[in-house]
């Protein structure tokens, strides 16, 4: 059988772009920079959501839907934000198509044109905040604390999919709180369930930090991220929590009547992450044979192929595959049976590899003599022969250590590509191969330059940041701590 | 208390406008069509979106996404679609903006423009097909079973809260077979779908039917819906499933191998329902005092509300109701124990009975003295003492209860106010009160002048059906059975 993917030491890149396809995930549309998601690639999404939406609930958020469209005129509201967004966007001017009067099918009819042209939303903070408004009188109706799933668009010029289209999928988290101190800590709060989200389900290490001023949200007062690293060294960064101060309060008049019956502005939040996690989840594990999945978000956990030749022998492994089906499925394992005759299991036991099912069970007419199964796993590629007693825990033993397992495989990649320097020159070779922490002056001016010579950005301040006299890599002025740099998608 | 919301006798549009917004479901937005569908709007909508989904996932079907934009000429290429579709439809014609020189905000920047314009998805079988081209080949690829959940745009200009918004939330199903029979089944098995999902979780009876040509879905062979009636007599087409024959693989050239290695066109059907339901569902129970809710799509099926003077007697209160909310949870059900200190226990009545909570306990100082506790059903209003021991068995009682009262209730509306019409004159009567089943020539031009002169459309071709003859109310020409006529949202 032909590789179906390009290996990653060949071109990380096509790798990428060929596993998203060959594992039937996504692949482009005929819209520019537009994905449809397949779905294969839809039900780890659908896992994913899942999985965030309990804990936003188990946090106290509740799900709300605001409008798609929202009028040009509220982008400018605020400053900020306006400068971030306004740039790349789609924008509605018309309202009605009509037939072409020399026959060449439909054209936009000129006289259905919008007083005001309506934006499809990068994001919602504007329409959202024109909401609470009117929502918001007194204390008692705060803290709001709404989550909405939608899709949202940005024009992006050059797009991959999941990591950058014009049209992707997300959450959005926006609340208002009567106090900063709340507001701050459900910032906080927000970014640990992101991580925590990361690391426990999507088997993927983060670091924890904050954003410099000139990569912070267009609007927010401060950025705290989530970064994670890929296979190739670059950082992906995983999920965002704006604290917004007073930002959007101001831009939209949203006040409150307090306890003592002051007026006061509300304080705002929000958060979000998108379907780029599903690119952070393919390139965090997955190697030259295709998907390794976290058995946590993975739609398949265990796929279970028959081996035979005669019917009479896949009546025969169906009697023994049936009670091992039942007890998984009882066990809340997703379990498949593929029992179709129109493919060689050869072909199916590199289907399954290719879409990153956890474990794979193999049984045939030897393993029914024998009264064992061969049990395979993705992560590590390592087969056993087992009793068929007792097959079901192995499986499920096998399902726990595989997610920990590629959690400390990608954190030990993390560990070993990630240094500190401490001369510029330094910083710009092993900048090309991970993570570096380094000392920075902290000015806007300096990450320029350096982002300029080479291509690394500052990624966060960790919030872990140790205390440390140094001085700047490229200015030698004073500096209280490293910063974290990197490549980044 | 001051009333909340208008009786459904004295304005029954106004009654359920109020009902909508007081009740928390759904509020205009700034974007003229657009609603905001607010928390506990939405969490009624989850309930009914969960359930969905599990029922489509049951019969077969994956999710997948597919783009909100769709290229000006993919809607041509289907001709009754685009007559269908194309003329209110939002268009994005430009994708950036851009300083005004005059600063006056963010203008569209002119070179920004699209070279095709891109239609926001009023409904997506064009984008859909042009991808399965891509995904049929053989026989083997065959069924696609795929579902969407998006949200989609049609230009409307008259516009009420969920029963018709110009963005509403949907979801869609689209299917690909090998053969015409194939795709009848699957069109007639969703319609089922839909009409279990109406009748047991709805709690709303409905009638099956095929749609008459003229109320056809654009680029479908047949449509069939399911029809409710709302307490006003009034008919709301609450799903419709289409067959669409080989419509849209002519039109985007699907064609697949079969196992005889010929090359034929494939066979499509589509079906939807949108947040349109949570006006059925809304207008179909409710009452003058507000929402009434079938227990099994209520967010929160049963409400505690302690009834208490000094703090003792709250904690007192808490002891029993612990075990109580302890038992119900366990029972799945979701309970709310309402002990702010900010309402009075009568505004919290009449606020959860505006919400539709199935079943409120209340519980003070003198029940704990006696040991019982009063529950309130929220479809009668029926309130009654019980001890406390067994609380939690008749509460599960009623919940039932109250599922299969409303929809004896809705049924027994409906069947009142269902009458044959044998002349024009007794069916112009009849059509203001309700259904009118009646016998109709088979023309289009008969059925257009009927609604012109009563606005009284033929809302299906009922599945059941009586053959009998008769002779069209209004031609006089022979009619071989009646079909279904009334007035609609
Ligand atoms: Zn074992
Ligand atoms: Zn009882």
């Amino acid at each position: 059988m032909a590789k179906a993917i390009p290996s990653r030491s060949e071109d990380y890149s096509l790798w990428y772009n060929e596993l998203v396809k060959k594992a039937g995930l996504a692949e482009n549309s005929p819209v520019r920079g537009c994905m449809v998601i397949k779905p294969y690639g839809f039900a780890i999404w659908e896992k994913m959501q899942q999985t965030l939406d309990r804990m936003f609930k188990d946090t106290g958020h509740e799900n709300a839907y605001f409008p798609l469209l929202i009028p040009k005129s509220f982008l400018s509201k605020e400053a900020d934000h306006v400068e971030g967004f306004a740039k790349e966007c789609a924008v509605v001017t018309h309202y009605r198509l009509k037939n072409d009067e020399n026959g060449k099918g439909v054209v936009v009819d000129p006289e259905a044109k919008l007083e005001e042209e309506l934006i499809i939303r990068p994001t919602s903070e504007t329409v959202i905040w024109d909401s609470y408004k009117n929502w918001i009188q007194s204390y008692r109706d705060l803290p709001i604390l709404v989550n909405q799933w939608a899709n949202v668009m940005r024009w992006e010029m050059r797009t991959r999919l999941f990591l950058r289209t014009a049209e992707f999928l997300w959450q959005e988290g926006h609340t208002a709180h009567a106090t900063k101190q709340e507001a701050v800590d459900e910032t906080r709060q927000m970014l640990d369930v992101y991580a925590t989200f990361a690391e426990e389900f999507m088997a993927m290490p983060v670091i924890k930090g904050v954003k410099t001023e000139s990569e912070r949200f267009a609007g927010a007062v401060d950025t705290y991220c989530i970064e994670a690293m890929m296979q190739d060294g670059k950082a992906l960064q995983a999920g965002t929590s704006h604290f917004l101060g007073q930002n959007f309060a101001k831009a939209f008049d949203v006040k409150f009547a307090t306890k003592e019956g002051k007026e006061e502005l509300v304080w705002g939040t929000s958060w979000g992450v998108s379907t780029r996690l599903m690119g952070a989840l393919i390139m965090a594990h997955s190697d030259d044979d295709g998907l390794v999945l976290p058995p946590k978000l993975a739609p398949i956990q265990v796929v279970i192929v028959p081996i035979y030749f005669k019917d009479e022998q896949l009546a025969q492994i169906e009697e023994v595959v049936a009670p091992i089906v039942a007890q998984l499925k009882e066990k809340g394992v997703s379990v498949k049976f593929d029992t179709r005759d129109t493919h060689k299991p050869g072909w199916k036991f590199a289907e399954y590899e290719l879409k990153g099912v956890p474990v794979r069970l193999a049984i045939g007419p030897k393993d029914l003599e024998k009264g064992t199964v061969e049990i395979a796993r993705r992560d590590t590629k390592e087969k056993s022969f087992h009793p068929i007693d007792g097959a079901v825990d192995h499986v499920m033993h096998l399902l726990k250590d595989i997610q920990v397992n590629i959690y400390n495989k990608a954190k030990e990649l993390r560990e070993e590509n990630s240094k500190e320097a401490n001369t510029y020159d330094e910083f710009k070779e092993l900048v090309e191969q991970g993570f570096v922490y380094a000392h920075w002056d902290g000015t806007a001016e300096t990450e320029d330059k350096i982002k300029e010579e080479t291509k690394a950005t500052i990624r966060c301040i960790p919030l872990d940041q140790k205390e440390e006299e140094g001085t700047c890599i490229f200015t030698g002025k004073p500096s209280k701590g490293r910063v974290l740099f990197a490549k980044a998608y």
